[in-house]
This record gives C-alpha cells, sequence and structure tokens, in this order.
C-alpha cells in the first residue's frame, strides 16, 4: 500500500509539494485543515507519517508546531528545505490594478510585506492556507480579490498568475519536520544526522551557559535554539534545540546525559538524517 | 503639556491600561492602527513615547516588534508588566449560547484557547485588535457574534460581558516595552536595571556558548533570550537578548566589550529600571 502523509493545507500547499519531494512521489498526501490535525492523524495511525512547517527563513519559527511536539508523544524523523516562490493569484481576466485585497497564510502574507505595500490601498486579510486562499477567491468569484499561494495550486483551482515571485527577499525557504509514531531506526553515519532535543533549566544565573557547555565543549554544532514560554511559570522557558549528531553517536550520548545534570526536563524528539 | 504616549490598538485595548499604569495617569495614550505606527509616531515625534506588547507568559514573544526594534533607531527606556483578564463580549441581550464565532486579536484567541474549545461549534477569526473587535461586534449588530476583550472595552463600547476571566491560565501577564527618541538618562543603582541588546554571531560551532560566557563569567542574570531569522541569510540568526544590570555599571561595560569580539554585530538597545 502507499504510504499516506499528512500535512496541513489544501491540495496546492506548499506543505503538499515538501512531501511530494522529501518521499519522491511515491506517497499518498493527506490533507489537514490544521497542524492539529495532522498531529492527531498521526497519532491515530490515519497516516505513516506527517510533515509540519517548523521554521521559514524570513519570517522565523513556526511556534505552534514546537508547542504541538512537546503535547504529542511522536518522534521527529526527518527534514526536508523547500525554496518557495509566491505568486499573486486572481480569477481567470482580473488585472493587476484592480486588485484591493489580498488574502492568504498569515506567514505568505509577511513574506510578501513590501511587494504588496507598493501594491497601495490594498488590504490584507489572514486565511488558513495559501492553497486554501486561492479557492476562496474563486468560491467568491470577486476579481478585486486575490491570493498569495503556489503556481501550483493557481493552475489546480484554474485561476490566473496576476504576478509571480513576489515574496521580498529570494532567499525564501522553510523547513519541514517528518514526524511519526516510532524513531527514525538508525543513524546514517557521523556528521550525517541531526537531533533536536528540549529541554528546562533551574532559572539561575549561568543555567543556559552550562547547558550550551555540553556542546561546545564536545565540539557539537548548534543549528538552531528556540525558547518558549513554560506555561504556569511566567518568564520561565523550554528550550529547544538543533544540533549535529545522532542518538546513535556515543559523543552525542555522553553530551546528553551531562545535560541531564543540569537540565529539570530533557526530552530528545528524535534523530534523524541532514537534508542535503 | 501631556506627554503623549503611543500604542497599538483602539481605546480600551489592553496597551492602553499598560500606558496608563505605566505613567500613573498623568499621559495622553495615542491609539494609533499598528505596531508600525507606534513606532513611527515615535520616531516622528508625533508623542514622546510609545508602548509596545513584547511577550507574553502564555503564547510567548511578539516577534514582529523584536524586528522592528531593529528596523528603528529608537531606545527602550521602561518596561511594564501587565497582567490580562479576558471578558467574552457580545451585543446587549445576547446569550453565550448563541455565540457562533468569536473575534480578536491572535494573541487573545490563543490565550483562551480552551475555554473557546469547550464551547463547542464556535469558530473563531483573529483581527487586528481585542478593542477594535469589540468594536465590530456593535457595527455587525449581530447577536451571534463575540469578542475577546478587556471589560473596560466592553464598558466603553456598552456591550455586554458574557463571560469573565475566560483566559485558560491565570498566570498570563503581557510585558511591554517603551520605546523613545533618546537613552534613559541613567542607571537606578546596582541590581535595579535591565539592559535589552541584540547581536549577530559567526555561524560555527560553540559562537553562542562563547557569547553567553561573558555574561556567566561576571554572574549577569540573562531574563531572556530570544532567536530570530537574519534576513538574507538562511539559518543564521539575531539573538535578542535581556539582562540584569545597567550600561551606566562597570562590569556591564566590560561585558558587553567582550561580546564586541566575539559579535559580528552588537547593538545596545536600552537600559531601563525594571519593573517591580
Amino acid at each position: 500500500m502507499t504510504p499516506r502523509v499528512g500535512y496541513q493545507g489544501e491540495p496546492g500547499a506548499y506543505s503538499e509539494a515538501a512531501v511530494l519531494e522529501h518521499f519522491g512521489g511515491d506517497v499518498q498526501p493527506l490533507p489537514r485543515a490544521s497542524f492539529d490535525a495532522v498531529f492527531d492523524a498521526v497519532e491515530r495511525e490515519e497516516c505513516e507519517a506527517g510533515l509540519i512547517a517548523i521554521e521559514n527563513s524570513l519570517a522565523g519559527s513556526i511556534h505552534r508546531n514546537y508547542d504541538l511536539l512537546l503535547r504529542h508523544n511522536l518522534w521527529v524523523v526527518g527534514e526536508h528545505y523547500l525554496p518557495v516562490h509566491h505568486c499573486l493569484i486572481g480569477l481567470p481576466g482580473a488585472a493587476l490594478e484592480g486588485i484591493r485585497k489580498v488574502i492568504s497564510h498569515p506567514q505568505a502574507l509577511a513574506q510578501c510585506e513590501g511587494y504588496l505595500g507598493r501594491l497601495g490601498g490594498v488590504e490584507v486579510e489572514p486565511v488558513y492556507d495559501t492553497a486554501g486562499s486561492v479557492k476562496m477567491v474563486r468560491e467568491q468569484g470577486d476579481s478585486r480579490l486575490a491570493a498569495v499561494a503556489s503556481r501550483r495550486a493557481a493552475e489546480l483551482y484554474g485561476m490566473a498568475v496576476l504576478a509571480e515571485r513576489i515574496e521580498d527577499n529570494p532567499d525564501n525557504i522553510t523547513r519541514f519536520l517528518v514526524i511519526a509514531c516510532q524513531p527514525n531506526p538508525g543513524a546514517v553515519g557521523i556528521g550525517g544526522d541531526k537531533t533536536t532535543i528540549v529541554f528546562t533549566l533551574d532559572n539561575q544565573p549561568g543555567a543556559l551557559f552550562k547547558a550550551l557547555s555540553v556542546f561546545a565543549l564536545r565540539n557539537i554544532d548548534l543549528t538552531k535554539i528556540e525558547s518558549r514560554p513554560l506555561v504556569g511559570s511566567p518568564w520561565e522557558y523550554l528550550f529547544y534545540i538543533d544540533f549535529a549528531g545522532s542518538t546513535e553517536d556515543p559523543t552525542t550520548r555522553r553530551a546528553l546525559s551531562h545535560l541531564e545534570e543540569y537540565a529539570t526536563m530533557l526530552r530528545v524528539l528524535g534523530s534523524y538524517p541532514r537534508h542535503r
């Protein structure tokens, strides 16, 4: 049976493109209305894996998904980088000059902020999905309304591309994580893997410095650090760290066991092959 | 002349309450439609200061304002903590059971996610402001529509409070920063101040560890670290740090001069009295 992979959005969403690129087309992408619904679908085994956006090189982290990683008992088993090129999409026959309102996912709107500002007198309104916004333009049938989404979404819904590559910065890349019920079975070898962890620390001077020492003293390269509020303890934080190495490597295992000496909570979310 | 202080939102917004609390009522709050407009108003000297939300103890940082601090040439001169209590607000005579759609600022909706989910079958829609959402309920005159905002906003717009303290967590506190054209003139004494800085590092193993060492080796307490994408350099970051101490303290000055040895960019956003 073709494996099913859950993603957030409608057919034509960037997440769907990431699913198809990552798994080489030999999967059945399973659309879900929200990130929560993707986590739920994986947990209930309605699909073999899920793919969730975790960070964009311009707009930053998708915090909702950091929070959901903690709330669910799933494993990170892969990552995927997708270059993002946005189009302004309207009804067939609509003119760029006539556009008065632009709808899309808030991240997509943020990534085209400069372009949309230069259009002049155009109202922007966040909706839940990029491809979904194209569907809404078609349903509303208003030639003053446009969506920000992929060329593929325009084609899928029979709509017109009014402008292309409207993202403010050409270095617009979204990083996705692949989530599953079971951990990735093995390391791909020294330097080939990444690990994602989450931990909390006592709120005292030097606590984060000590935590980072377990990596620095072993020359382990951190690729990302993200802090999220620890709910119930105002101004204390959860730290999410990505680093080079697999939990199969003895050095990584020693670093994590050293971190346990300082951390009040430590959870390994998964080791997985680095996307090249 | 009464000093003017810019804030984001409509009269009745939580930011307006923070302005009045912080400055003791002896100021004229100046509503602005967006955070950008607050920064612009301070820069153009339409007001003597601005007050912007920077973090909530449940929902996390307001990244837009971190980005705007970097983009503008203003100083952080103060901070304020405001406990947030949300109400569900409808038309006079509306019944809680009849509510089908709830509008508010995305942060307010996120903070009442549990409560709104338990209402059952209620659609949520983000709008630009909490108090503005109350105004919209009044304008639309639909008794199935409700807003999430403060009790004061309900009173200002003559609307009904359908439920009170609907926030999921009682520890719901928003931290605001006060911004101005000139830095805060002086330190309030050892232990009485905080400083906010932003810096970038070379992307190499141990870089953040070295940067944090300048504080840890001097027993300087970090109260917050936030990373934001460095636009134009995918997967490199700007680090925003808050720490105990003023740039008037010799220890702080030595730490910052030590940090300059590692940082590729370092900017002090301001020293200011800690809010107690």
